[in-house]
């Protein structure tokens, strides 16, 4: 049995043979409000892993460094170890959730341009927001890896639109993490699902992520489903 | 009897003949956490008003434009009028207040760099946290105004710091507000005094400012009054 390096809410990391690579196995776990909501959502391992998966080959052919090496099984995925550069990077080019409760506007109103936000991972704070000057006064990462980061994110963010509206989904907002390989490059870590991104389907406006399950919409499962049928169909 | 355009917790601001120009009334009433806490510090508006003027001066010699024309009275400054831009910028050297708390760190620590970070000003929401990107997809200020506030905060950040140094003062953090003058220049407004000021005395760390309100440490007048000797000694 593999010694598990690290549980999180939606994923373990277990050690290889290899020093350098790791193994992710996505749960079902879901969580919500830094893990004060608890439920399952049924296969929801095996759908995240496969649109992980999906999402970061495309962007690896689009230019973009990340930690995936090989999908080892329907709940596995062998990976780059990497440091993880402990900010939560959010994309967001339509206000939903908690901007829109910050700012006191309705959720759907297109910004006049994307905002890129950090907070810093951290739950006993409640992952608190703090931005490009943090980042280096608390030394979670330099000037450079922060430029990095910001420089890739507007390009995930860009491929993934485009790439998204094309089967009738509009990008709401999404969060990333990035981590520092054994060459001391900065690199796309994590995952990219329904757990992480916003996803309204672009004629009507349903949701096809994770809130459905923070704000008990219901047919959880099948959105997750649904997903995947628009990016593989 | 003049017009007065708007009362705020701290100051009241009153039109002239001067389409251009307002009178600004420094007030005695003190708030604390968006208002929760209410009180008098006596003569507070005399000595805000002293302490705004003297900083003024010294910003005006060293190149920073600011919104003052000229004080008319122990509570009355004569200024351009502006149009506020809506954030509150805050400048930290040393961990204090809300970011201490924030980031669960001891107060007094110092930063290994000076951050600067935005409040979207808006009582109603409680003043949130925001950055750059939020400026500009907000419609709150442009992406060149965010650049000039930057800059200019650094610099009066860098001439207050080595100013106060000599009179035996650490600056810790401040508040600034900037506005928008008839010419479309963006220029210092607002106040800088012990009530948008952390000072503390360089040799014990006493506090020299509103925390000594905040937090009920007495002696509130006479920290107002010894920064004011400090200042023109």
């Amino acid at each position: 049995m593999a010694e598990m390096l690290y549980e999180g809410k939606a994923k373990k990391v277990f050690a290889t043979d290899n020093p350098n690579e790791v193994v992710i196995y996505y749960k079902d776990d879901a969580t919500a409000f830094n893990g004060l909501k608890k439920g399952t959502i049924i296969d929801k391992g095996i759908m995240n892993n496969t649109i992980t998966t999906f999402f970061f080959d495309l962007l690896a052919k689009n230019g973009i460094p990340h930690h995936q090496l090989k999908k080892l099984s329907d709940r596995e995925v062998l990976c780059k170890k990497v440091s993880i550069i402990p900010l939560e990077v959010i994309v967001r080019n339509i206000a939903a959730g908690s901007l829109a409760k910050k700012m006191g506007i309705e959720e759907g109103l297109p910004l006049k341009k994307p905002i890129i936000e950090f907070c810093y991972k951290n739950d006993e704070l409640g992952d608190p927001m703090v931005n490009d000057d943090y980042a280096e006064a608390f030394g979670i990462a330099t000037d450079a890896q922060v430029t990095e980061i910001k420089s890739m994110a507007l390009k995930i963010n860009d491929i993934l639109k485009k790439f998204l509206a094309d089967r009738k989904v509009r990008l709401i907002d999404f969060k990333l993490e990035f981590g520092v390989d054994a060459d001391g490059r900065v690199i796309l870590a994590d995952e990219i699902t329904p757990d992480t991104v916003r996803l309204w389907d672009a004629g009507t406006n349903e949701k096809l992520d994770k809130d459905r399950f923070r704000r008990d919409l219901g047919n959880v499962e099948e959105a997750y489903q649904e997903v995947i049928r628009r990016l593989t169909k």
